[in-house]
């Protein structure tokens, strides 16, 4: 249970403290914010609500803490994460807990979220040793009209302060895959979690504090986004920028100043079906892809895109496996549960009404009880359809019948989210020469768009973000080079 | 001859035309920008004052250009940077004639800029061919769970439309080091160049031109900075910034939004001069690296701190090669010029006034005539001196006296500047160690702070900068990830 | 033509001069090697038979050459390299000319090998600079247990001395491709060319020393096998050998000792063919990749392997083409020449007296005159026929009709050669199914073998090879690895 | 105890048995070969003889073995071999115990040796994961002439059946660092253990046997030499020897065929010392140079370069610190201890005598009992006597006073052998001066030569081997490539 056997210290009554300098807080506000259960409509858990004095705080002593933990030796830093890992995987079903009860997420699914974590963690550990141990030499005569009288020493070295700001569908999840990668890079880190997911967050951040990391190295602020949202985002003490969510992204990029950004942002992630694909193997990944965790992913499929000749028994198909689909609670392990909030079941709700005025065939009777929408298929969406473009991040999957490939290739290009894509063909020549011509991050040939595993590069173009993700590209976007030229007396040529 | 031979058709009677879209254009808003001859004062050359509107067009005709640019293969894109390359070298003497007139370069300096940046050209061309060809093939079983049914193929992708922003000091080489990246990479180019060397960049277009690059794939738009310099920065037809100057870096960075930027914004290198230092190596590096071009380099040699011990040997020898410096027109090839405007003259007098005003000995007499000031030699500069931190882009240098090493170290990194430092020492020990403490991009070991050679790394820390330059560096940071991941439906095992 | 003009002086009368330390020398044996025109079976060209002591001063020379050329910047070595592949390309008649007499090669592919031979020493100038200037620098503090007071600086050196063995068949091509790697990367080269491709090897060689090369860098000899063979092959001067050919490659292994062996000995490239392959696109590559040069070339395809529903359909297409093959003599272009010896025709003819007696269906009637052999296409074979497995080297290709894709592989990875193969399929799994299951060093899926593009791997397995080739690995093939340790008197971590 | 616990049942009576096909087994041979103590010169263990046909059994079990393990995904061998590091270390008692016996190791350094071995393997398990998991996406358009129609996946596969030979002086360490790295890359190994050590290296063995290692994947054959050494060695089920160890290294690579050789054969390590050194650092390292484990290590220092005026205060503290050293038994932990065997014993004792004939001077007075050698700096050493040249591999160290650093380097070249060397002085331009001079694997500035850490390449040039070990360089070295290429109908620009 949340809050109880070790996690009981990070408690105060009913009030989840917040974690700074090593030491779990009650903050000086005296306020608190409310995380609302989005399956009951209940209130669930509390939070502390920082002030803007606790984030200098924060920082701070996040400063001083890297520039030890910069000087502690690669395997160390590796051992400490593998440390953490076990303790996290340990103490999965606690954190689990507050992830069913926080985001409506489906039991097994939680735990699934916090074990690889786990392992997500420990893959991190061991790049990040071999990412930072070795850096380049370079000799100067390769450029015209120089000797080899310089030897440039080119390194790898922190960033200095990481602020890593996760969303709510993966808060653990996409809390470690910024957490872990700066830190084995010799960065120190504040985190801000999501609010819905913020208890998940503390619980897993209390898993580093037990694995001993030094005081100060990892915080974790909570608190209202109108507060100490800028007031983070803009601070000269954070060095680097990690963030996974919506719009809110694209304005932080426009105030954030000289700092390196990592963002992913969103998408619109197309489904092409081709004539030759292989239809059952569609279907199911259709499945998979648009109806997990209620279509909360931000890899989701959004809009599948199926040429007219055999969008009807791909439909068919679909339907048959939607309406098989578990409605219910989280902790029932149904397919589809609650989505996180009124706000995203009504703006939902706005989408498919629209399609519905627009013409849209509806494939189930629409069905809402408070946050929980019925799995839906819209098929016979049409561009002039909101449904279309816009990402409704709920059960509810457009289907749009294309004439030719260009017309699916347009479609996904048109969008101004680029995250990822998929292609259904047998045909090589094919798949490839659409994969190319889509515009997207990644493009997915025979199934569903998917962020792991989690060493793949993970990236998405136009608004749907800046850098790659995944471990390796994270751990080295968390970095950046450093030389040390020693300019000899005569050229050295080794052995020459 | 500036604007003659080849060069006459980018003259409009007393106006240069800008280029966009393949063509030298004037521009529809009727009005000019005057370039004042640094070392006479007078008007020497006029521009145009684009106009947002031919911004616009330049941007939209950069996208188009692209588009089809990036599928020139990339042996033929090498084959046309290496062609511009030739013309340029060919060419050298009306551009180095721009450079005398327009910001004062020494003529032999001003030829060797010209030379110097074909050869980047050229290195950038097989540097791109190697960099744009080399994907990753990665394979999914790495990471726990997984078994090999993903082979992702990762490849380098150009980011679109790159806003490259040279300063004038460097106004052919530091633009080369922007556009050949960006072009090799499969990006189109719009160049904003500064005021002072808008003349040069212009004939440097003009190679381009020359060399058949298509239409739209480079254009360059000269103009007032209130009128276009923020519209250009948050254009969203911008994918990318590459800016080398100062302050105003800043003040982009936090307006830019969502777009991969390079930004080199000056220093103050430092130079830490150690008891057991080659007292005459230290001697000349400092007449080179702080007195070269008059101190108008970002990695000039902006502080000396030397030990006590050695510092009146030291002082004693640098002022002999101060004093034999010529000081003069840059037609005849003098080594000190005036600076570039008379704003950067009145601020180096104040940094020397309020160095005389709190007691820094003057090695030799304050002289300014003009933007010409004589080369000064300050010591027992102390750190309540504004000259200690301020940078003078000027031909004066301070003189620290240090007693320990400790002291060196900290006053480097006090300063908010980082983009490079030197250390005179032979002991190998301690030429490292400090090299660590010192917290700048660049460190020197026994010799003056230099950007090149020009496939070195080369990178500010904290205001200095963000993201690091250098041939491989620009390159790689002028493209981004796409991957294509193939799903199979058995595992993969080559060879197996 | 051959032996005049520039290559006037490499001529003795009618015997053509071996080249060492600098120079054009006749042999102190009195004794010459004739050529025999393939074509004519008349003796074409004489060289010299050098001798064992000549041998030793050569690879002395090189040695002393070796160990200043190592000194020459990266940038001077590549200089060099792009002048002789300027001089090469200029004096391309007269070098395709010797390949036409000596081995027969029909004029254009005679002249497309030379030019093509100048790229590839380009590229190699430009790729070695490259592989050369960077190596690695490696810190203490990622292996268990220890603090990083350890920074390893490990950069590539050269081997030496590296003996280069062309084949007959690309006399040219297959020396720069040993050579120029082998240069660039800062060994010296003796080059033993085979005996047929001599002379054009000779005047190639000599496009060296018209460049500037340095005295001794490169040295051709040439002479008998029985004298001069393995007294080349185990000198104790040689540091690296470069072989491509037949079994004397295994042999050459065997004694070779302690030494970076760079073998590509032979294929029996299969060419497997499935239902759904596009079979006009599979014609075209069996006539391209069977054919060509009259099959005589490593990467030609040497058995086809069709699935039996399409085989007739196959077989009709390349029928149809192979009947459209020019026969005739290398000067008119013809496609197919006279094969390179007379031992040569009757091994060829061996193997379809063989294939005659067991059965197989001739598709063309067998015809030969002198060395020259009609093309022929071989149905029906099987696999107790001797050119189900032998490699003819010759203008005949057999087909093996299969049941089963299984069948195909099988076939494939029973032969002893395993350079490369290919696959006909649209079908995306299957194609990188079988290419996995494949035992060869590379697998075409919907081409033809080849061994380009020059900077892509090639590489045999089994009997076909040892080492990887292609420009990138060639290079980095004749290097080695040398590192030097600093070690602290404490940990150094870089801005910690 | 060695063959007690869950080592029983590697024992056979007093014999130990040979491990093949997952089974510990006794040979067909009847026979023993019995290895003596070095303490106490009595016989200590017998191993199984194994028979020409048994080992046959193995070749062919680990070429099936091999077949499977290549299909075994990345994640599962690491952690396979993380289970194996385990349980290494959990009976590091029993393994070490035998080390003490077989090869009269201290107690200490051999339970080091056991622990430092399972952090290897760990290290090597994640090190592979990275190497195989990663290929390369090469594009044929950076080559003149090509358009981007063919995309070349190459990637690392296995190089099959890997037959490992370590020396006596690691048999733990140095058997693991070959099979650890042949096995992550998806090799099956034959281990060849060492006569002296034998017993520890069959102990080793059972761990991964304990680990659950798939029966044929690693097999440990024993048995005399003129029996099995060249039958293993030749044997055509072998592709790839990796073997550490003495002069027959040589004799192998001439018989080997075409086969990856990883050779490394002895050194003679020079240790220059400048006059500018610590010399107090400098007796450090040459006493754990020069005599931990009685000097029986490759990279010991075999040689001390001195420079004349400092040569006396150096060899004064060496002096001192030998005299300090413990001599006796293993078992007490003794620096000093037996030499391996009484030929040995012998080798150095002429080594010694012929020094003293010479008129070397003698520190210490020259002492041995059985195979016990008191240490012995032996000044004055000239280049006349064989101790200048040859390795003692015991606790006997050669001073050569030197009056240049040219000198010093001369005689480092003029050595045979070259694996590492070392260079004590303060000066950064003379270390690496001197460094690039001197034509070793590797040269160590400031401290004694070493293999470790681990991590780093460990090689060395002329007679002292072939191919570069150290973690990544070993599994770099037991894979080979192979490339797949996807040939398109339309060139593919990913974006463009």
């Amino acid at each position: 249970m949340a809050g109880s056997g070790i996690f009981e210290e990070i408690l105060d009554k009913d009030v989840y403290k917040y974690y700074a300098d090593g030491e779990w807080r009650i903050s000086a506000s005296g306020k608190s914010v409310t995380i609302i259960n989005p399956s009951t409509r209940q209130p669930q858990y509390k939070v502390q609500a920082c002030t803007q004095e606790e984030v200098n705080k924060a920082l701070e002593s996040a400063k001083a803490a890297q520039k030890l933990w910069a000087k502690v030796p690669l395997w160390k830093r590796a051992e400490a994460l593998h440390k953490v890992a076990a303790i996290l995987k340990q103490h999965k079903d606690p954190i689990a807990h507050c992830l069913v009860k926080e985001i409506a997420k489906p039991s097994k699914d939680a735990v699934t979220e916090v074990v690889r974590s786990g392992d997500l963690i420990s893959y991190c550990a061991e790049e990040g040793v071999r990412i930072l141990s070795e850096g380049k030499l370079l000799v100067s005569d390769s450029f015209p009209g120089n000797d080899r009288n310089k030897l440039c020493l080119a390194s790898k070295i922190p960033l200095g302060v990481v602020l890593a700001i996760p969303p709510f569908n993966y808060p653990v999840n996409l809390a470690v895959s910024k957490i872990a990668p700066a830190l084995v890079a010799g960065n120190s880190v504040v985190l801000k979690p999501p609010t819905q997911g913020a208890v998940a967050g503390l619980h897993m951040v209390h898993c580093f504090h037990l694995a001993g990391f030094p005081k100060g190295l990892i915080s974790c602020i909570t608190g209202k986004g109108s507060e100490i949202g800028d007031f983070l985002t803009m601070h000269p003490g954070v060095n680097c920028i990690s963030f996974t969510g919506g719009d809110t992204g694209i304005a932080i990029s426009k105030k954030a100043g000289m700092v390196p950004l990592q963002m992913e942002l969103g998408g619109k992630d197309a489904c092409i079906v081709l004539e030759d694909a292989d239809l059952d193997l569609v279907a199911s990944n259709i499945i998979k892809g648009g109806f997990s965790y209620s279509g909360q992913r931000c890899t989701a499929v959004k809009v599948v895109l199926v040429m007219e000749s055999v969008a009807d028994a791909l439909v068919e198909k679909v339907v048959a496996k939607v309406n098989k689909l578990k409605v219910g609670a989280p902790e029932d392990d149904c397919d589809i549960t609650a989505v996180v909030s009124e706000s995203s079941a009504k703006f939902i709700e706005g989408l498919v009404m629209d399609a519905k005025e627009k013409g849209a065939t509806f494939c189930q009777e629409y069905k809402r009880e408070g946050n929980l929408i019925w799995p839906l298929l819209l098929d016979h969406v049409r561009p002039d359809m909101r449904i279309a473009w816009e990402e409704p991040f709920g059960p509810v999957l457009p289907v749009i019948r294309i004439n030719s490939v260009e017309e699916g290739i347009h479609h996904c290009n048109a969008s101004n989210f680029a995250l990822q894509g998929c292609i259904f063909t047998k045909d090589i020549n094919k798949a490839i020469m659409i994969s190319d011509a889509m515009e997207t991050g990644t493009v997915q040939i025979n199934s569903a768009p998917a962020r792991g595993p989690d060493h793949f590069p993970f990236q998405g173009l136009r608004d749907s973000g800046i850098g790659s993700q995944g471990i390796t590209n994270s751990i080295n976007m968390m970095t950046k080079v450093k030389s040390t030229v020693i300019n000899l007396p005569a050229p050295s040529y080794t052995m020459g």
